[in-house]
């Protein structure tokens, strides 16, 4: 039933500039939801590519890759969700920092997207230790971020 | 923020064959938020081509097919998330026949990619007619799924 994907994949790029979040998203939960659920599937597949550099599973060039791939799509999905003042309640939720100081949160999420796309690059090269260089920055990139804007 | 991808979608396709699922979900929840998640965000990114089929908001070729390229990504990731016996409880969840007629599952699984491979094509023909049709298609195999094997 896994097949090769057809083709390359989408450029959430122009997504939030084509529509406005509210045509994206009903409701304010909706949104949350939405972000929620990219986050959690974007941490699972940097998970697999941590497990790997954590040496918890034997490296595999080409399923590191493909998790890296799948996490720069889902690195340019979750933003548009944010873009209306929706704050989560609770540890671990979207503070409303996010809405406050909207440009640094941009730029925070701009600086993931970046290490992400360097992630991928690094994978291809089949070197661990290429990974291993990359996949620590990414997660400097998703700390700095959680740090200032998740609820402690 | 929002950056083109840098290259082609992860093929999901061997992650399945790479890693049992029990090294990949440490924990049955986590399967079941991990395969919740990707069917959320499918159906979001659907809901946009859809609600431009409906004619709700205007047809945009490139859009259409952005997300139709992130619904074509998602549509390989759940399956490794039902590889356990996990079934859902309560209506909308997964129902216990996945796992009691493993092989009809798979066979709507891959029709449902199938038909969504169709639709990444039919949208990159720049033809709203196409890609309603396609669209169709893709609403069959996903209801044909959900009759069959999600809770009523």
């Amino acid at each position: 039933m896994f097949r090769s994907l057809p083709t390359a994949a989408a450029a959430a790029a122009c997504l939030a500039c084509a529509l406005p979040a509210a045509a994206q998203f009903q409701k304010p939960e909706d949104a949350i939801k939405y972000r929620e659920s990219v986050m959690f599937v974007m941490a699972n597949h940097l998970g697999r590519i941590g497990a790997m550099v954590q040496g918890r599973v034997p490296y595999d060039a080409a399923v590191a890759t493909q998790n890296a791939e799948i996490v720069a799509t889902m690195s340019h999905l979750p933003w548009p969700a944010f873009a209306e003042s929706t704050p989560g309640s609770g540890k671990g939720k979207a503070s409303s920092k996010i809405w406050s100081d909207r440009a640094k949160f941009d730029e925070a999420a701009r600086k993931m997207q970046d290490e992400v796309a360097k992630l991928v690059v690094a994978a291809r090269t089949n070197s661990l230790d290429n990974v291993k260089s990359a996949f620590g920055s990414v997660g400097q990139a998703c700390k700095g971020c959680h740090d200032n804007f998740r609820n402690q």
